[in-house]
């Protein structure tokens, strides 16, 4: 089976490029399983419901987040009823929503897991140790397993992924925009990236218009931020993996912008 | 003229994998100026004057360092005579070493410039503002600039690249130590890539041990960092650059790893 | 000469405190020279012109700010015209606004410096030097300077106060909220205290309302601050200074809240 | 019942203030139970089983912990067999040692907690849900409960005392090293401090040489900390707790340095 996701929308440009790709994304990879991460999917902070929809439309099969999960406050409202979004697992105790599902396709059952890491970041669980707990009882279930890692530094990307390896199909990072080279095949199986890099404007700063963000450094004065417009963005990762083991067999990179544009 | 940049060489691995391939590298892609970021190349703390000079004679014309800078006590003894040896321009006042260069290559002269960002970082002088100070100097003698932005963060890389976009021929980033997918020249000619990864250990985190690691984020507790051993890889890129205008035509990555050998 | 400086005036409980008690302290201690740290005089977050000429005419002489200086964008528009404003120093160039002031108070002159720390905050120009060329500026017209440290930690606190032992006058901590109990004489003749603390809501979480600031702590979500109701307290230090030399003669607290009412 | 803490002994002019005046403390004060924060006791890093025996022997009754915890290795060897130590109880789990322990004092029964925050600090368990897991299983044998909340900010050291009003007799915090004034028993009973300071040298940054300390503000570069010689300070708290309801009655800072002589 193969698993597609996508990673973190940012507002406006990232939803089009979706309208516009996913499509003909999947008709290219044909993959299995449609994952997207949409933290920053309205105006860059957070997901509005009419947004979760949308993208579940547009063929997403299931949704992460991350550190901007609560950002948009309407998410309260919408969360216990998105049976497709998975914000990270590691939130303290109580928090609305759920940080895994186990979702079937096809003859199979796919579980997928958000964390979010702690370094340079909110302290919240140890990632490590809710992902050992959630991983366990996953596989009572199912081999096959996405992690979307939420985090940061590459260290404790690296850490988590090596980590789990053999534990998890994939372990996939989000959160830092940029997506990295660094795709391969840990010696027990488990795919890895430390950064998918984000879908949405090409020509920002990690999305925000870039003026503004330059102007904060110089001035260290607070700012607003504002999604940039003009070009767009779209990356991803397709992730090949064996049914029965749940271990991955190929990586591959995906990145459509105006330097990469998407092979017809 | 073409610029070979390698980034930060690991320890014992990372000065292997410049023995064994630097040579080949050159005969390949025929660079103008070979730059090697350096800062852990001494077991992964900083620099010794023995390996600068071997450094120096397998090929390298100018070495760029960063936050490891002074982790080996031996560069305050000899960064005074290490004349090839540019460290982060924006560290305080009075500090030993020089933050930018201008070396002859040939018929031309080339700026280079290391800044080391501040953004989950020490607190040291503001990178953008010493920036355009240096970058103002040094187009006096030539429009050919290259920068070496060691940092954490992609908003802050991606900040001062589009910041100088136009100023200087490339920004590419180091310190995180993996290689990121961004490679990219932007509208006024400035070759930008958020980092450019690292040389040495394959399988470990950033370089060190991956036990060790791994066991730190489980235990928070303090642990002693050693390299990893095993495979290795380098960390490259290349840059093509207008030597009358300054302006980069063009940029390519470069891995070199189990996963992806090198093509003879 | 005796100057009173009171410590983070905290939005309407804050100035009504200022309103309350100014004038009787004033009877009480008879200052030479009345310094109001007011960053977080309006609900919490910067200053208005309003109650910026309010405090003045309540008495104080000269008004500090810190690192919530533009939470109120209104202070754009009023920096230039508000002659008795002091921010921090060491906020990059061009930053609107001063970062001290000399006044004349009676027949002395006085420098009055305020700086911000870089530990745990936004990262700018460096306290220490900025503050030893300022005083080198200011010591031509008078020895008698008071420095507001606005910073984090104790121990960068500690170490610009010994830093500036024997150079100013006194060098007083402002942010923490939290009144220290360290004041004293450092050998050369400057007067040190690690806090003043702040002057708002007795039973709040520096300033804020307690309930929100602990459901933030276990949920980890985004919240409003919004200000404590209720009992109000006053934090401010009275320094003596000899004017001829500008040494401190004397340090002494001053706290007043439901626990320590204001001895009449 | 009657609680003498004594906040963060640091290294040998810690030890000696211990010496020196504990025996003189007692007679002064008759504590019921003497508690000291022995993090740094061992040249400011950590404590050995020596040191340990010798706090016990001069009068302690129970050491707590910090951040330093693991600093002097020899812990790993004697953590074990000291029954008497209690090092922060939200590490990681299987972390050796204990976070409380629930000692027997005359006919009482006395609960002491250790818990560390995690702003500025690193990424550990939840203290606010730890301290009430843990707070639930004392009351069970005893409503007597203290508290040392080793954590660097004003705000969640505020928060959890106020958190635990009316839960715990007494929570102080320990960690920055500088005594503050705040003093006060909140409405429903807990005694609190933000933080009771330091037990070692008076003239340095923490503990640490002050010109170290400011050489390394001013630089940048990685310096060795030793201890600071010369005077020493003690800093302590002294809370009368009602022993039926477990609600403090009185609370009493303490402070011995040059400036502030033990009275006889
Ligand atoms: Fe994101
Ligand atoms: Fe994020
Ligand atoms: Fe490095
Ligand atoms: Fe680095
Ligand atoms: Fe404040
Ligand atoms: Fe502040
Ligand atoms: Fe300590
Ligand atoms: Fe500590």
């Amino acid at each position: 089976m193969r698993i597609l996701f996508i990673g973190d929308v940012y507002g406006k440009l990232g939803r089009q490029m979706i309208d516009e790709h996913l499509a003909r994304l999947k008709k290219h990879y044909h993959p299995t399983l449609t994952i997207i991460n949409a933290e920053n999917a309205a105006h860059g902070k957070g997901i509005t419901e009419k947004i979760y929809k949308q993208l579940m439309e547009q063929g997403a099969d299931v949704i992460t987040m991350g550190n901007h999960t609560w950002d948009n406050r309407e998410i309260f409202e919408f969360i216990d009823r998105a049976n497709k979004l998975v914000r990270p697992a590691n939130f303290p105790e109580d928090t609305p929503g759920v940080g895994f599902r186990i979702v079937q396709i096809n003859q199979w059952k796919v579980g997928i897991v958000n964390l979010q890491g702690r370094v340079f970041l909110p302290p919240i669980d140890d990632p490590f140790r809710k992902a050992e707990s959630i991983i366990k009882e996953i596989r009572n279930e199912t081999p096959i397993i996405f992690v979307d890692f939420h985090a940061e530094t590459t260290s404790e990307k690296l850490a988590l992924g090596w980590h789990l390896d053999g534990k998890v199909s994939a372990v996939v990072g989000t959160h830092t925009h940029v997506q990295t080279a660094d795709e391969r095949i840990f010696p027990n199986g488990t795919a890895y990236l430390t950064d998918v890099g984000m879908t949405g404007p090409y020509d920002g700063i990690i999305g925000v218009q870039r003026d503004t963000v330059i102007r904060r450094f110089l001035t260290q004065m607070p700012a607003r931020f504002e999604s940039e417009t003009g070009a767009a963005q779209l990356s991803a990762v397709v992730i090949d993996i064996d049914e029965s083991t749940g271990k991955a067999k190929k990586i591959e990179r995906c990145l459509i912008n105006p330097d990469h544009p998407f092979l017809k």
